[in-house]
């Protein structure tokens, strides 16, 4: 009994792995469905093949990157307002002073000496606690003298900043693939750093770049931006096929601006405008004294986009299977036409089908036989 | 030869072209199977159809966006602590001053006035190097007077932030679809921005904030968040379906606080306080001294969340393909109970299958046939 | 007629609800093609169970979070340059105060009190406007005295940083699942955080960090990055699996020098060198001064990555639906084998394949039958 139960066992394995079932098929001789139906599985094939694999890489999986970004600020400014001369340096003119992605570089200013917190009439904004007086002057708490930017300097104070420079070093890292990459590729060394400078065509790595090509690569006009005040992307853009080396993930750099159109007319740019009030305080004469600086500046945000694709066998696979069900969409067209299109259409039926008559008319059916 | 060589390809290749294969199939009239069968067809085919197409829209490639976030606060604070009147603007309270996406409004403080460095008896904590003097108290050098920060002001000193406007420029670009937008969105110009204020059911579109406004949305009491301090975020949520116009890319503004819940209890609460120490140097008799702020305020984090989407030929034919795939699920489950549950098993087995014999067996079929 | 129309309209509905197709299949009892169709489908099962649902989790979307980070350092540090005592606190040595996910820690500094703007000779670096004067030296109209930055004082003078320590508070959420997470996970409440350090073994979850160990962690000597500055990067991972218990879903933190790798020579290393100029203006004798400090610091930049999976149906069924179509290629290879390789194809052709003659053909054919 157990000898005949392991020999039925092993029977069904040896059967099972002995043998395999493929479908039976009808090969069609007709002209014009064989046409449509090969040429619907070739589309599907060149779809698969073509599109999917070698155009859309759908051999690889994709991750983006994590990064940090540290700039930092050269050049020195000169002004000389109503005769009196001054010195801006880094300590001044960048704003945090820490080198962040997102700083703003000063480029005008209306500077307002000597507030101190008192009773004045106000000059055009009401900034503070309103007191009617006895000369019906409408007077106000606040930091007097009241600042007066109705009149913006032109030409910006800071004109030079045209020529500052801004070193960009960025870090990222693809946590899915463990690789980190720095804008300071192979081959840009401190030798290069020391004398390149950006420029789209000749130097496209070098990550030293001068305001005045910023504003102008963002489409911007020197003169008109450093005025008002205006707000710059740089865009650093890692696209790294890491299936090739390494050393091709490289950045490209792009910019533009980033409130508003600088092809707009004069209304829509005095929104992009960009300017911020920042006080220096100082005691004198035991009384606490404010310079207050009313801030135009560009805004330099550096925004990095970061995309890694690289061979995985999941994404490869997927394509291939759903590929498969496509191409079985191919069959499934040519046997609409064949059986019910076709004038032959009961003959073709005929080859393909095998009816199973119902219970009933089977048993009939074998009784008879 | 040649010409055989040439025809016999000919013949090939037309003979492929002019000829498909389909599977030749059973059909099977049996109404429980049949049911069974084509009710799972359906439900794969209302799957499909509509959850992954309709509801799920898998015929979408999705993107999430690069942004930048520029802010800039409006209002004036003021204070009488002891008599000694104070006013407070943007320059003031703001930290810091440029406008970033994350940004702290000061609303309560603890100031103390004229530190320089000394040795003086610590008030709580020890802020210095320990010197025991001739009394046995515990002398520190230090910045002295030291802070004594037992009592937080309590109603907050600034109140009047409550009254104070944040207005949010916010843009992103989609790379993958080449899409730009701005918070400002259609119809809110510079005429609507000057009068308008956030309302999520009247105005939910104008990008002027009240701050009480976004205390009492994230679900925060103004007084007690303005007395210790802390974080709400303000989410820009940008969902967008870019198969329809680009002007229904719309921004929704959503808030709530981001360190604790303000449903929690009070010592749960003490944990969402935020404070951080800021000085103002100053000289004062050739000697350096300074007015340390301790200062409790809201810390605002400016979050966007981006997603868009839009037709892609990739997902929709794997979603297709794997569907064909899905499908083909329900003819092995109706085989499954043909062949082996069905009575008549033996019967359809017979119908379904032919069986070429073992090799051996086959030639000598073979041979006898 | 109309009742004939009905009566076929049922029949159809009925004929397709009660029957169903399935492929006929030629058994083909052979034991190496059994056996190879066999393995490969074994195989491909093993992919899709093992590989795409077990070890890659493929029945789960994924989703990354939006989050926000808030640190605050504790710490008082003490100088003693050429007799001259300083105390340095948070208000002192952090940049920016407020509290930022990306923040400089001074731990050294050249100090140059008393500078006014004026002309003298500089001393390494053109400052400003270059005036050639009667002694044949260059004046330059600048910040006087000329910061002279040729020494950096080693050690550094802040060594004491090494003590300091940052508190970090991490909250994300991930908005597909509605999820928030914050880093003071379940158990770690205010009692905790009072008493713990973060150690990677002992106290994992501890949002505590001593600056030192900090510094030891990314690799680096804390007494040659607190000269020259350096930056450091803090990951916070959180990698969540959403199927299990919200509460397992915690952080790990990780540590990583970000601009330049430790291990690398004096040379490379110089370019990890992080330092800015930072300026306290004051007014002394009616003249505004500045004491400019180049802060030479340690950066340390948070990053969050974050990714949560959950099951979805979506994903799972597009697994299954492409794994099907990937198990058709089993049966394709072997075809291929079986019709083209065996000895026996013609056999096998002759199963697998019923074929239609051409039509013209077939008319004959059927005119003799």
């Amino acid at each position: 009994m157990r000898n005949k139960m392991k020999s039925f066992i092993t029977n069904t394995v040896s059967d099972f792995f002995f043998e395999y079932e493929t479908p039976r098929q009808v090969l069609v001789r007709n002209r014009r469905v064989g046409v449509v139906c090969r040429l619907i599985q070739l589309g599907v094939l060149a779809y698969i093949i073509g599109w999917v694999f070698i155009y859309e890489k759908g051999y690889q999986s994709s991750d983006t990157a994590v990064g940090s970004v540290l700039t930092k600020m050269k050049g020195v400014g000169y002004t000389n307002v109503t005769g009196e001369e001054r010195i801006w340096d880094v300590a001044d003119f960048v704003f945090p002073v820490q080198g962040d992605s997102s700083f703003v570089v000063m480029t005008n200013y209306i500077m307002t000496k000597g507030q101190k917190i008192d009773k004045c009439s106000e000059v055009r904004h009401m900034t503070g606690k309103c007191l009617v007086n006895t000369t019906k002057m409408c007077e106000v708490l606040a930091w007097c003298p009241v600042e007066d930017d109705g009149n913006i300097p032109d030409p910006a104070l800071l004109m030079s900043a045209e020529n500052f420079t801004l070193f960009i070093k960025n870090t990222i890292n693809f946590p899915a693939y463990g690789v980190t990459r720095c804008n300071l590729v192979e081959g840009i060394d401190n030798q290069y750093i020391k004398s390149c400078l950006y420029d789209p065509k000749t130097s496209p790595l070098c990550p030293i770049f001068r305001l005045g090509d910023l504003v102008q690569l963002s489409g911007f006009n020197f003169a008109a931006i450093a005025k008002e005040g205006g707000a710059i992307g740089i865009i650093i853009d890692w696209t790294c096929n890491l299936d090739h080396d390494q050393s091709d993930c490289k950045p490209i750099y792009s910019f533009h601006g980033l409130y508003g159109n600088p092809d707009e007319t004069d209304t829509a740019r005095a929104s992009v405008g960009y300017n911020f009030r920042y006080a220096k305080h100082y005691m004198e004469d035991k009384q606490e004294k404010r310079t207050l600086l009313k801030v135009f500046g560009i805004r330099f945000d550096i925004i990095v986009r970061s995309v890694a694709t690289k061979f995985d066998i999941i994404p490869t696979l997927t394509a291939i299977g759903s590929g498969v069900g496509i191409f079985g969409v191919a069959t499934v067209v040519c046997d609409l036409i064949l059986l019910y299109l076709l004038p032959k259409r009961e003959f073709y039926n005929n080859m393909k089908f095998k009816v199973t008559e119902t219970i009933d008319k089977v048993s009939l059916h074998q009784t008879v036989a």
